[in-house]
Order: C-alpha cells, then sequence, then structure tokens
C-alpha cells in the first residue's frame, strides 16, 4: 500500500461540479488501495475576492489579519471536498494547516515552514479515512497565530507533508498536464517531458515555466520527494521530477527545454563613478527596499571618464520603487540618471546536458543571431543560459532556441552535441 | 475602565460599508475608556450560501465537515472588522474560537458550551488591543475538532465570553433597538422596554419575539451578565436584560408584552385507546425522532367509546415527519388517523405581573372572545398565558391583547390590576 499525497489547485475546484470530479478521483485512488492525503487550494477566486473585501475596509490591511482572512479559503474548499469524498462512500476528515501540525516561521504572508508534526493525519490514515490538509496555511511557532506561506503555498504544503510522512509520491494537480519543452502556445511542436531532475525543474520554474512554483521544487528536492505534476482534467500521465543531474549519465543529459518570462524589468544606472563600494551601495538600497534583483551587468568603465553604466532586472510590480529608491541616493553617489526599461522578455534555456557538452552557448547565440534577436544581458549557471532580449521578440526567440537544438516533438529528442561552448 | 462584549449580528456586516460602521462604533467604545471584546457573526449571506455549496456536492453533508465548512464565515468576518478597526488607528486581533478558547461538546451543528479558557484574548486586552472573537464555534474537548454551537450561537459565543471574563455587560447589536411590548409591525403603538427581567426575556423569547437566542439568555441568566440589546445603526439606549422576576417588587412587576409564533404546526391523534401508557408511547416516538413538542392537549375521553384525541404542537418544519413516525404505530396502538394543522398561530402574553396579580387569565380570554377568537389549546407559567388559535387571526388577537393589557405606547404602562385570575 502506497501513501499519496495530492494536491488540487484552485482552477480544478471552481465549482461544486469541478469539486465532486476531484473527489471521485480521491476515491478511484483510495479505492485502489492506496492511503491519500489530499491538499486544497481556495476554490478559483476565493482568494481573490477575498483580498478586495480586505481592501475595502483597509487599504493596507494588517498581514496578520489577511492571513486570518485568506485561510478561511482554503477550510471551504477542504470541508466541501471532504463532503463530496463521503457522498461517493468513503471516509474523509479535513484539518486545518494548524490541526494537521503545519508548524510555520511567524512571518505573516510570506512564512516558512519550520516542522510538519501529522499525528492527527497519521491518525486519520490509520482509521482508513481519506484526509484532506488546508493548503497554504500553517500556525506559527512562536505566537501561536494563523500564517500563509505566500505565493505557491499549497504546493509547498503537499510537499512538506509528504516529506514528513514519508509519501511515495507527490501529486500535483493542475490544468496542464505537465512539463513542456517550452509553452504550448508559442511553440506548436513543444514536447511533453515525461521526467525532468529537480534541478533543471528548478531552472524551468525559476525562468518562467508556470507550473510549479520554485519553493515547493527547493522543498521537494532538499527532502527527495518525487513529483507527479499531472492535469485535473486527464487521465494520462504528467511529468515525473525526481532526481538529480548528479546522477544522470551523459546518455541521459540532454537540453530539457524553453523557458521565457515576460515579468521583469530593466533597471539603468548611467554615469556611476567607478568607486569601489559603489556598486554594493546601489545593491544594497534595493536589498534594503526588499526587492529581488535578477540579471546584472556591469560595463567596463571608460577610462577616460572613470565612470560606468550598471544595469539589472527587477519584477516589473517593483520597478517603480526601485527608480525611486536611486533616486534618493543620487546626489550622495553623484550618478548621471536612472534609465527605465520594461520592453524587455528574457528566454532561457535549461538542461543538465549543457554541463557535459561543449557548443551549448555558441549555438544559443547563433540561433538567436540568425532570428534577428539581440542580446542585452547574458546570464549563466551550469545548467542553463538565460538572456534578456526586447519583448516583442520573445515569441521568436523561444521558438528559434526550440528549434535549433531539435526539442519538437517530432523529432527524437536528442542530447545536442556540437563543440566550442 | 469597564470590560464591554459587543456582539454583531449577519445583517451589520453585511457589507464592507457596514463593516466600516460597526468598526466606528468599536472604536469610539475602546476610546471611552473601555476594553473591548467583539463577537461577529458571518457577514449577511455567507453561511447560507456555504450551505448551498455544503447541499450541491452532499445532500446530506457530514456535520464534522458542515462544522468546518460553516466556521470559515466568521473566520471571515472577525478578520474584516479586526482590518476595519486599525485602519481607524486602533490596534485589533481576531482569534478563532479554538484560539479564544471556546472548548465545547462534540455535538456538531449543535455544540454545547463547556468551558471558556480566555488566556489570549485577556493577554492581547492587557496589551490595549480590541479582541474580536468569531462567534458561533468552538473546539470540542473531546475529539478537538471544530464545533458550531448551532442557531444563535454567536449570541451564546458573547455571553459565554463575557461571563468567563467577568464582563460589566454585553451588548447585543442587531437590526432593531430593542424589546417591545409586541411586534411593531402589527401593532402600530408597541411600545420600547427599557428594561426587562431574564425570566420574561426567556418567556417572550421561547414564545416568539426573534429579538434574542433562548439559549444565550439561559446562558446570562445563569452567570447573571447583564445584556444590552440594541439597534447597530442607531446610537439610542436599548433593552437592558438583567435582574430576576423574584427581585421585583410588586409596583415594578407589570406585564411585559405580547408574542406570537407562525412556526408551529398542530398534530391531532384521533381516537386513541383509553388506555394508560399509550400517550407516553406517542409522545416517545416523537421524541426518538428528535422533535421538540410545545402544546399538548389531550381531551376527556368519551366513557362509552373510551376513546380519546392527543394533540400536540411541533415545529412546521418537523410536521410531515411526525405524521410519518405516527402512521408507523397506527397499527399498533389502533387509533383512528393522525391529522395535521398548519394554519395555526401562537399568541403569548408574559409578564412578571401576573405573578402577584389575579384576573390576568380572564382578561386574556375575555379579549380574545370580544376580538372573535377562539383558542383552541390553552397553556400556562407562572409568568405567561400561551394559547393556539387560527393563523389568520394572530395579528388581531396580538392587537386585542396588547390593547386590553394597556400596553400602548401612548398610555401610561401600568400594571393590570383586574380580578379573578
Amino acid at each position: 500500500m502506497a501513501l499519496v499525497v495530492q494536491k488540487y489547485g484552485g482552477s480544478s475546484l471552481e465549482s461544486a461540479d469541478r469539486i465532486k470530479r476531484v473527489a471521485e478521483r480521491i476515491v478511484e485512488t483510495r479505492k485502489a488501495g492506496n492511503d491519500v492525503v489530499v491538499v486544497c487550494s481556495a476554490m478559483g477566486d476565493t482568494t481573490d475576492e477575498l483580498l478586495d473585501l480586505a481592501q475595502q475596509v483597509n487599504p493596507a490591511p494588517p498581514e496578520r489579519e489577511l492571513d486570518m482572512l485568506l485561510t478561511a479559503g482554503e477550510r471551504i474548499s477542504n470541508a466541501l471536498v471532504a463532503m463530496a469524498i463521503e457522498s461517493l462512500g468513503a471516509e474523509a476528515r479535513s484539518f486545518s494547516g494548524s490541526q494537521a501540525g503545519v508548524i510555520t516561521t511567524s512571518a505573516h504572508q510570506n512564512a516558512r515552514i519550520i516542522d510538519v508534526t501529522p499525528g492527527r493525519v497519521q491518525e486519520a490514515l490509520k482509521q482508513g479515512q481519506v484526509v484532506l490538509v488546508a493548503g497554504f496555511q500553517g500556525v506559527s511557532q512562536d505566537t501561536k497565530d494563523i500564517t500563509t506561506l505566500g505565493r505557491g503555498g499549497s504546493d509547498t504544503t503537499a510537499v512538506a507533508v509528504a516529506a514528513a510522512m514519508n509519501a511515495d509520491v507527490c501529486e500535483i494537480y493542475t490544468d496542464v498536464d505537465g512539463v513542456y519543452t517550452a509553452d504550448p502556445r508559442i511553440v506548436s511542436d513543444a514536447r511533453h517531458l515525461d521526467r525532468i531532475t529537480y534541478e533543471e525543474m528548478l531552472e524551468m520554474a525559476a525562468t518562467g515555466a508556470k507550473v510549479l512554483h520554485l519553493r515547493a521544487v527547493e522543498y521537494a528536492r532538499r527532502y527527495g520527494v518525487p513529483l507527479h505534476v499531472r492535469s485535473s482534467y486527464s487521465p494520462k500521465p504528467g511529468t515525473i521530477v525526481s532526481g538529480s543531474v548528479e546522477d544522470l549519465s551523459v546518455e541521459q543529459a540532454m537540453i530539457t527545454g524553453v523557458a521565457h518570462d515576460r515579468s521583469e524589468a530593466k533597471v539603468t544606472v548611467r554615469g556611476v563613478p567607478d568607486n569601489p563600494g559603489i556598486a554594493g551601495r546601489i545593491f544594497r538600497v534595493i536589498a534594503d527596499a526588499e526587492i529581488d534583483i535578477d540579471m546584472v551587468l556591469q560595463n567596463v568603465s571608460s577610462t577616460a571618464s572613470g565612470l560606468t553604466d550598471i544595469t539589472f532586472t527587477v519584477a516589473r510590480s517593483n520597478g517603480a520603487l526601485a527608480v525611486a529608491e536611486l533616486e534618493k541616493i543620487k546626489a550622495e553617489l553623484g550618478f548621471d540618471q536612472v534609465v527605465y526599461d520594461d520592453h524587455v522578455g528574457k528566454v532561457s534555456l535549461v538542461g543538465a546536458g549543457m554541463r557535459s557538452h561543449p557548443g551549448v552557448t555558441a549555438t544559443f547565440c547563433e540561433a538567436l543571431s540568425q532570428a534577428g534577436v539581440n542580446i542585452e544581458i547574458i546570464n549563466t549557471s551550469e545548467i542553463r543560459i538565460s538572456v534578456l532580449i526586447r519583448d516583442t521578440q520573445l515569441d521568436d526567440a523561444v521558438a528559434a532556441l526550440h528549434n535549433a537544438f531539435e526539442l519538437g516533438a517530432d523529432e527524437e529528442a536528442v542530447v545536442y552535441a556540437g563543440s566550442g561552448r
């Protein structure tokens, strides 16, 4: 008998009818002889509706109360799914995050899971019950207040519960049937991936593939929880996320796929005096405003002027704040101006294969060049190449790379074996 | 500094705008130097909407999950009120029933409060915070599951918290400004009552006055918590419920008012053999179906036939079930038939004055007779007379009694001093 953790997202639960379909799948899994723990997100737009109400009563709602408010959404969906399961003749018990032992830090709206103590969950499983755990929420170890885990929190709950209970698999049900070599809306012959390593999935998620949240994948990698990303609407297998690139043979290591991201903006600080500590000062100001920086480019300074430009990317939603923070230190640092540009896009190639196969970077740049795409910033990891380009060229760039690395469904998926990376 | 517990009903919280008004009143009370604990019901129709969703996924939803589902409603309203309070510059903390220490039996959907251990509430008050406690809900002492208190549960929560914390007053905010001598929609000169004893309020509530729930009044009486029933929409004082009829002087003891109730139905079992134990058998069958009986009438049996009729009233919502249960034992008991009649209404006169003033029953009956109203069943307590009549005559009966006992606002409210009760 296997222990299966299943997580269902909000769109899979947006109506009574969809909830009944989800219940059918859960009961099927139970009847196949598995112990089943289910983690549900809030129904459809519930979270947005609650946020809207909060805004109406307080434009800057206190985070502790926001957590109290939003966690009601998952309690509702979990209780409804439990009822739907019982109407199919199986037994079910729903637990809040707190009842299920999801212990977190006290950082409201963005708490981290410290520990999961699933005593009540295990007790209910022993009694043959399907157990539902409210996603996205926990209870603070210090204050005993209700907390939420931030974006993608229900995925993280599912993985954390799976890890604490040593589950055989954590199935993440979503509205797509897994991870593809590129976004099928952009690349018509994008290929479904049956398997992907944690590291590759992390790079894909970090660079724009929206199917899984970064934190959940990190958590799964740390505890070795196999993930199965699959569709709520189809019985066919999805994508298994497991294993490390370290364990892949050269033959297994391939180019995984192309990810893209339209959510970043480029900030350039022009005419920065090229003195030690100045770049550090700039990035400290951004960090103090709690803004994450993604890509960075520092031009070689002109010897004549002793001035340089510093360019970096941030989330567009933080763009205005980043500019405002920099303007405050303009006089102090003596730079010329801050330029803001949100007509940019990022395209990334991810794959364990680039560790062992040279020439990937060359082919990457050639393919973009042939498609008439100019590279503004480039950034690499051991298994990823990302470039910042004009947003208008993003679709072309994705298609060109997908084609150049022969990732399409029509051809055999082969390891790229060029030369001279 | 006084400790004030305030309870707001769902209609006072049905929109963001109303929530902001409630918050203003709470902050006003706080600024006047009081410690304030607030108990909120779920917003407007939330509970009904959640029940509707539950019905859609399971026509017979399990009660444990129903409690998990419905308690989300109070979490939402409490968190929103806390946010609205903070936007006015005061500090607020909302707690679930479980967090606030509301410990109950494990009877889902109808749990009883066993104890209130308000440690966290007291701690927050000490820090100068307004505390919100989610109404209607608690946590089972035995199973640690979430429970609900049944109808009027938020009133009961407020009274229980007030009792546990030895509050100076428990204010129940509703959409009327207190208790009246009769329903002002029926009797235009119905008079507002400034004070009423627990016993009189219990009789009024039990016989149809909807302003307070029976259980909350019982709880308040047991622990001596003064209640103040008042309007959410007006600053004027409402009705204080406190004290016992035992402590009233003869001069203070008056006729309180006239209550009415359209929710009952009359069941008559005809041709019952007049043997010992038969009536007990009939009422046991009704009790086993968990149906409460209100009024009872057993006719004197005809010596000729040895048969009698047994008549009683139940809630209309239980009428069909009561008849079905009785039909099952028809052959066993050998009665003729069960007759069901839901075109009945109940009118009651309540007042501590009738203990010390004879003649009340006579005047009561005379007034109804003069109004052409026929009495079908009569039932009395020390401070109440109730009669079952045709539902079409209910409004006339209320007006006739209100007038006969000079309860109107235009005349001085005097103790009725007739003779020969």
